[in-house]
This record gives C-alpha cells, structure tokens and sequence, in this order.
C-alpha cells in the first residue's frame, strides 16, 4: 500500500465546537448541528465571517435510517445558512466523521478551498434500542458478519476474548478502562455521562432506599462494576459500563489553509498527517485481538507526519467499548501488543499519567453518536492543546496529538495528527 | 461564494466502464460494482495492476435501506480485492457519483493520492417500487418537501408546470425528449431500454394480437407516446415515458495524476473543471422552472475550466425526468431560459445535432441506479471524446464535454467539465 503523498499545502485548525451529547429526542439532525456550528463559531478567537466557508463536509452514519432523512448535507447546509455553498456527505460507517475530515482536508490541499466547515452528527435515540442495534448492525458485513447473527456486542466480546486468550488479560482489567473513563466524563459538561461512577453509586443507593430495598454494599467503584445486578454482563466478559452509550449530538470544525491560519488565531492546530485504510469482514482477520486497518492507517498518519508513536502526547482513540481502547493505544504503536491492559492498571493512561487517553471521557462516557463522534475527538484535542480543557486540561505542553477512529467491525480506520507550533 | 481555487495538481481520467443497466434482482451491490471494475479494467489501454490503485471513492445514495448494508466502500473494497486501501462513501442523493468523482478529483489535486478508483453503485430493485418511492423520498426534505405529500414524480412535475405557464411549452413537448433518449438507448447495449419505442411498439402490438385484443393503430412513436394506455400519466404533465426507471447498475472510472496519465494510455481525458452547490428546499427556490444548484456548480466548473457554456460540444445531463433534461440545458447555459424545449424540438441536442445532449440515452433510458448514474455518465462522455462509441458516435472532435448531476429536488448539483487534447 502505497502511503499518501505529502499535501500540497499545509492545513490548519481554527476553530472546534460541539453540542451537548446525551439523549435528546425532540431534536432532529439539524438542531444538533447548529448547536454544535454556533458553538465552533464561539471557539474562533478572532471571530469569523460565516461568508467565509467555502465548502461543507458532513459524517453521517445513517440518517437514512435513524430519522429517514437522506441526502443530508445539503440540509445541514440550509440549517445553518450555508446554502448555496458545496456540501458533502462522507460515510465510513462509525468512521465517517474521522473520513470526512480526511476529505476537507484534500479540499485544502487540492487549491480548491481555503475555508472549510467539517461536522459530524448522529440523531439516534428516537428508535428504539433494538431498532439501533439493527441499524448499527448494517456498518458490519451483512452477508459474513451480521448475516450469522453478530451484532456489534458481540464482535468486540470475540475481541475480548481473543484478547483475553492470547495476553492473559482478565475481564475485571476491562474495569480500570471505564473507570477512567468516567473519571474523565465526570469533568467534561458536554458529555452523556458527567457524573462520577460515585455519584451513580449514590444515586443507586438513594433509590434502592426510597424502595424500601436492601442498600447496596459497594465498597468503592470497583466493588459496584462487579456488582452483576449494577453492572451487568451484555456480552461476555463485556458489561454493560464497558459499552458507549446510544447518543445524539454534533460537533464542528472549521479548517483553513495554513497560510490564513492566522486570520482566525494566534493559536491554530495543524493537522500534519491523514491515515486511513480498510479491511476484510471479521472472519478473513488473520488477528481478532487487533485491528490491521488501525495499525496501517497510524502507519500512514505517522509517515505523512513525520513523527513516531513514542512522539505523541495526548490522544482520543475509538473505545466503543472498553476493550476496543486497550487494543487501539496497541494498534497506534503506543504500546506493545498484550501489554494496554497493564498500561491501563498502571495509570498510563490516566488524565495526569505519561500518556492520556480519552481524556473527553471517550466514546463510552462523553457519548457515541456515531457520526459525530470522530469529529468530537478533535474538539477535545483542540481544548487540550490549547490549554482550554478546564478541570480536564492535561498538564504540560501537547506538542503533538493523535485521533483514532474505527468504522464497524474495522472495515475502516482514520487517524489524524495534530501540531501545535 | 468564492468559486474554487485552481488545482494544485492535474487530474486525467484514463478508464472507464459500467456493468449492464437494468433489473438484476439476484446481484448485490459488490456483484454490481465488481462488474463494473472489471469493464473498467478492460478499458484502459495499456492494461493496469490493480496495485497502482491507492484509494477508493463510492457514490452510492442508500445501500442502507435498498439492501440493508451500510459501510458500503470497504465492503466494495473487498469485493474487489482492494482492501487495505482507503475506501470511503459519498453521498448527496441522486448526485452521489458527481459528488465522488469531486472528491477524487480533490485526493488527486492535494497530492495524497496518484491513482484513484471512484465507482459508483445502486442495488433498487429487490424492493417493490412502492418501497422504492419511499427510500427515493428521503433525498428531499423530509420536514419541508416529502412531508407535504410529495413525491418525485410530483415534485418535477411540479416543475414541468411552472416552466410551462411562464414559457408556454405544451405536455407534447416532452414527447420529444423521450423520442431521442430512446432512439439513443437503443443504440447502447448497456442501456436498461436498449430497444427503440418501434420495437417497444411492435412488441405492445404482438401482445395484444396474442391476447386477441384489437391491434393498436399507433401511426408512429409520437402516436404510441400520445396514447393514454400505452403512456399513462403519473403526475401530470409527465407520464409513464417521461420518467427514468428504476435500475440497478454500477460504474468505475480510474483517475490519476495528469503527470503520469501516459502510463496508462495515449489518449487520456482531462478533468479541467469541476463545480458544486446545494440549495435550499424546493419550498425556498425563487424560481421552479430552473435550479439554481446546477447554475452556481456549471459557473464555478466553467471558470476553474476557463472555458464557456458555447464551448462544450458533447453533455450528459441528469434527466431524471424528460423535464429535468429541457431545464438543465438552460441551468447549464447552453440555451436561453425558455427556450431549451425548442431546441429538442428542433433537433439541436439529438446525437446528430450542433449540440448533442444524453447521447447514452441518459438516465431516461440507459437506466437510473441513482449512486451510479453520475459515474456513467461520464463513461460515456469517456467513450464519445475517444471515438469508442460505436452506433452511438458523435462525428467530428469533440475536444471539451460535461457532465451534470443532480441530487434531490436540486438540493445538489454537481457539474464536470473534461478536455480531451
């Protein structure tokens, strides 16, 4: 596979917004993206002029399905009176918002646009549960994955396992994911789940007594994730706390050639590599206890950059659920293969640790709507890079940063690296 | 809106091929697409490794609901053994092919990608035309358009009367424009009605001799379009023969950088313009007897090309419906407003006219596998610029042609402007 040639011109982001992720029935797709656009338009330090934007690209997994509106983009471009301007709809399934920044950043690079709006979206929660796992269910093969009855549950409990089989991981290490996780999601007033796991516990314990029930006798966090009844299995050893939410949301960037950073801020992040790749269904992986199309598409965004893994600093990776993380910090080349759990326990990867990992609170606290959700990884990296990530802010300097984000059962990976000059 | 800037790199087109057009019920999406890359394959001249292929861009507006496959790219990717490439879905609607040719365009110019497989691809017919209707509906508004009752049909309809109370055109004239697209279809063996309106007539007229009915006394094809039975309305002015059917098919074009077009074959096409717009709702358009969409994309494709409407000798036009093709003849400036149902009238836009329109048969007769038809229209303008399309050939040069597509009630429009030199 042949890596991506060096861009033609430099691109840079400006400015990175999002709206509130969490379950929001009354809203339609449009709502959640002109929430998140006016709140990307507050992030510009210099202001901007939305006459500016010269083209708009959308992720959008399935809003054919989920509020049967197809054709999308031109109506976000309408919601948010960007019409007549070009507007695009990119989909690689739970990938597309980390594809379609892929795509405005070409858009920069061919010449054809300086200024460019690239958002995400996913209004889901007006189905049903079941419904959802249906539409989920089409980002894998319909004929080899979901066809022999998988859903996505289950292909990443086969990871699990795999996993587990191969490097001695037990279920219970799955817990230091969603705990830190939480921990994170606990700060960050954008996400589904702020609340700490001990305020949940509280809140558990206050409702069994109201209920006149037995009160719960959870020690610490730990005690209530192995708590069956609190946190109980979904697929096994998965649990219910090791899976993301359904969630509705948004979020926005505004990228810009390099040149006309400085028009927007003092403070731009450029995006200095692009990675992405695909892959076989499930059953022609060679690994289960890995993803080839994350480890060739980090390849790739490392090569364009010119950095190495070791060189990365802060990172928002795909944990769709909790094993998913462990395997992607290994993917990425952060650790070596079999030894992300352990990384986990030790506290690498905590907020205050060597090497943060999801310090949004990830997909599984911050929220997964699926088309948004590679575009909110980078709204928490622009806030951590530039220092405005409040009670999250990881301390130090974050010269380099990294996106990953997964489509399906890893039919596709996108990866982006981030500079701050 | 700023028209797009000048590419950073040139991009040439140098295969193209498509898979039949037509109702094939037993094929997949990656049958369908698979046929087409091979057809493609055979037409680049001095043959290809399908190693040189470094991403793959699909137009396809709703696999999700047609055959329940989201995610669609990587899957195609396998299907044709290019996993693990960068495969990655474009979606505006009808206008999903125009859309990735843009976006290929855009990997080429920016300097990531050499050699770019875009395919587009539309599995319909496995649903009844009823569920069709339906998934077709969700490419309008689903708030403003198809909420208020409409359908497609209705809504150029709609269109078809607005442009014949201001400029006086009568239901006949559309008559015309189905003659020529027939007499063109059945003179492409890809076409989905690749047999002429006589055949279709004759065939009608065995029927009924079988069927002991009275034999029809159609004098000629305007006769058998006059008549009622043969030719039912469907939303007036249109009827049955007005109308694009619905197709399953697909189509592949390989681009490359223009600096290494000659690897592949002596006779490459260049990619020197290309332009895109969306629009608002049908309820917000000024004006139902144009689309706006399509003027902004044809003016910004003209001035990246540096050419004019007078100079385009060859064009494949989105006529979804036999109105849609009168309109887009004047949205694109080839003819005054008003006056583009003359025009057919007269003979100027037939195969042997001054200025040949849908010369393939055009989605009206070659068929309308929505994701694909922005992709085949352009292996016909492949075709028609090399001197390869047989019956179907224009005489003389044809140095410079174009290529317009159309998503939704115009919400899209996506024009390309190729050179041959």
């Amino acid at each position: 596979m042949r890596i991506a040639g060096p861009l033609s011109r430099g691109v840079a982001l400006v400015g990175a917004g999002m709206s509130p992720f969490g379950v929001f029935r009354q809203k339609t797709n449009r709502d959640l993206f002109a929430e998140a656009y006016l709140d990307m338009g507050r992030s510009i330090d210099r202001g901007f002029d939305p006459a500016e934007i010269e083209t708009l690209y959308v992720g959008n997994f399935s809003s054919d399905r989920f509020e049967g509106q197809g054709h999308l983009a031109p109506i976000l471009a309408d919601a948010v009176g960007l019409v007549p301007l070009p507007a695009t709809r990119v989909e690689d399934a739970c990938a597309s918002g980390g594809a379609a920044i892929r795509q405005a950043v070409m858009a920069i690079a061919s010449g054809m646009h300086d200024v460019v709006l690239v958002g995400g979206v996913e209004q889901m929660t007006r189905l049903t549960t079941l419904q959802v796992t249906d539409v989920l269910s089409t980002a894998g093969d319909m004929l080899y994955e979901m066809g022999s009855g998988f859903t996505f549950p289950g292909i990443f409990a086969a990871m699990a396992t795999a996993y587990m089989h191969r490097y001695g991981m037990k279920p219970e290490h799955l817990f230091q994911v969603a705990l830190k996780s939480h921990a994170n999601g606990a700060l960050n007033p954008k996400a589904q789940f702020n609340l700490s796991l001990r305020d949940w516990m509280a809140a558990r314990a206050a409702a069994a007594r109201q209920k006149d029930l037995p009160a719960p006798t959870w020690n610490d966090e730990l005690d209530f994730l192995r708590d069956e009844t609190a946190n109980p299995t979904i697929a096994w050893p998965l649990r219910l706390f090791d899976c993301a939410p359904i969630t509705d949301g948004a979020a926005c960037l505004l990228l810009v050639t390099a040149g006309r950073a400085r028009e927007f801020t003092d403070d731009p992040i450029y995006i200095i590599g692009s990675g992405q790749a695909s892959d076989h269904a499930l059953a022609g992986h060679a690994d289960l206890a890995g993803l080839r199309a994350a480890r060739l598409a980090a390849q790739s965004a490392y090569q364009m950059a010119g950095v190495a893994a070791s060189d990365i600093r802060l990172a928002e990776v795909h944990d769709c659920f909790t094993i998913a993380e462990i395997i992607a910090t290994e993917d990425l080349g952060f650790f070596p293969p079999g030894s992300g759990y352990r990384m986990v326990e030790d506290g690498v990867t905590n907020r205050d640790g060597p090497r943060p990992v999801n310090t949004s609170g990830g997909l599984k606290a911050k929220g997964h709507p699926v088309g948004a959700s590679g575009i909110a990884q980078v709204v928490e990296i622009w806030e951590q890079m530039r220092g405005e990530a409040g009670e999250r802010q990881v301390r130090g300097d974050l010269p380099l940063a990294l996106t990953h984000n997964v489509g399906g059962t890893g039919g596709t990976c996108v990866v982006h690296i981030y500079e701050r000059r």
